[in-house]
Parts: structure tokens; C-alpha cells; sequence
């Protein structure tokens, strides 16, 4: 039923304010200041490119981490992820982001779920939308836990 | 100088709150809520996975053209950029950005920059560093004034 509705379509919009910042919004959404980050002479203290696109793999992680658990029946007390992107010179003087660590600490609820936990956490890498969408290699290092 | 700093490190930590949604933060920088889109059974008005990720081309796009048109001294008045992001099934089964579309404006200061002003913003989006992270493919529809 969902996908008869595909495709699916995400407006922002940025408008320059200043120095290297400048506004970020989207329909409906709250709006934010957003730089270049310090290295590339921005202000510290705001979001960057490379700050937001790490946080759109860490975050498609976690929906799709909760809808497959969600679909599973896992039970689990507490979920959260720590994400590191690395930018640094690919092919000749272009930067990339060439890696993002992914870091899960999941608590579930009963201990005999922790190996079934760890495949649904690998699926839910390989399954994000955003993964699938990039060059970026993403690796995963889940820490599982019994409340 | 800066690149003998390299590579740089990108952190951003999500943790789950309730149903499909959670917070968002990230070192020194401040949190906000981040859901699912309501396609997908999150909470319509707070920033998706989708939305971040379209964010992050869109502002690395303006953040590269600030830093290219400073070296080209290009006088402009305004810079704002509107990005769309279509996520459609691609391969098996498999969801995915793959088109995202940047349709800047541009005002500059002399109608005699206009041709020059046009090969900037290609130039920015040639070596927008998100771009080389990713396989959507971006596309560019500027629109370019003199004040």
C-alpha cells in the first residue's frame, strides 16, 4: 500500500546569511543555522555538511533498526548510537567522507535475544536507505547487553 | 596547512526516545529531534534520515560555492538553494535517494559576472564533498540574476 505512493520526495532549502553560515529549513519543519565547520572556515558551535550527513546514516540506522525490531517482536529497553564520519583526500585533491563508524549500544530485555539482536542490528545496516545511497564504507560495532 | 590536520573526524550520537524517534546531538553542537517521516510511521514535523541527508548536499553545495566565489571574487548580493531528494525502490526491494535535485539562486552584483557566475556554481558542485561520498545522482538547475 505504502510504496504505491513511491516515490517519495524531500524539500530543504539553505539561504545564505553571512560568512561561511547561512539557514536551513524545510517545509514544516523547524529551521537551524547551519557553516562550513572550523576546518574549512566556518564557525564553530553549528551543524556542518559533514556533521549532518553522518547524522542522516546514524539516524536512518535507528528507524530502520526500530521498525525491524519493531517487526521481530524484539524487546529491548534502551537504544543509541554513536557515529563517526572520516573525511579525508581520496583520489587526487577530492575529499571525501570515506567511512562512517557505527557504534550501537543496545539493551535488551532477555538475554536468550542476544544473538538474535546482533542479526537484527546487521540487518538494519544493510537495510537503511541512506547506506544504500552512498560510497561511504559503513562499519558496524554493536555493543548488546541484557537489561 | 590544514590538510597535514587530515583526516578530520565527524561526531554525531543518536538515542532513542519513543516510537520512532529519538535525539539527535552531537559535540558542542544543539540536539534536536530526529523521527521517521510519516511514510515510514514517524511523527510528521521533525527532521527525518531523508531530510538530513538532502540537507547535507544542499549546504555542502552552498558552503563550496561561499568558499569558491571568495577565491573568484565574485561580488553577490544573495545566495539561497531549494534541494529535493527522491526516494524511490532501485535495485530488489531496495529503497534509495537516488536523485537529488539543486535548484540555486543567485544574485550577483555585475550583469558582466553572469557566464563566470554559472561555471562557479558547476565548479561547487563538481567539488562539493558530500557529492563525491555518495551515488545519488545531483543535478543542477541554477538560476542566476544581476541585482
Amino acid at each position: 500500500m505504502m510504496n504505491e505512493q513511491l516515490p517519495y520526495f524531500y524539500d530543504t532549502a539553505v539561504e545564505w546569511t553571512n560568512a561561511r553560515q547561512g539557514t536551513l529549513s524545510a517545509p514544516e519543519l523547524p529551521s537551524f543555522t547551519v557553516a562550513a565547520p572550523p576546518e574549512f572556515k566556518g564557525q564553530a558551535g553549528l551543524w556542518t555538511p559533514e556533521h549532518l550527513y553522518v547524522a542522516s546514516v546514524n539516524t536512518c540506522f535507528m528507524t530502520t533498526f526500530l521498525a525491524i525490531a519493531e517487526l521481530s517482536k524484539l524487546e529491548f529497553v534502551s537504544f543509541r548510537c554513536a557515529a563517526q564520519g572520516k573525511l579525508e583526500k581520496a583520489e587526487a585533491h577530492s575529499f571525501k567522507i570515506t567511512e562512517i563508524v557505527l557504534q550501537p549500544k543496545l539493551v535488551i530485555r532477555h538475554a536468550h535475544d542476544l544473538e538474535r539482536a546482533g542479526r537484527i542490528l546487521e540487518k538494519a545496516e544493510a537495510n537503511c536507505l541512506i547506506s544504500n545511497s552512498i560510497n561511504t564504507v559503513v562499519k558496524l560495532e554493536p555493543e548488546i547487553s541484557a537489561a
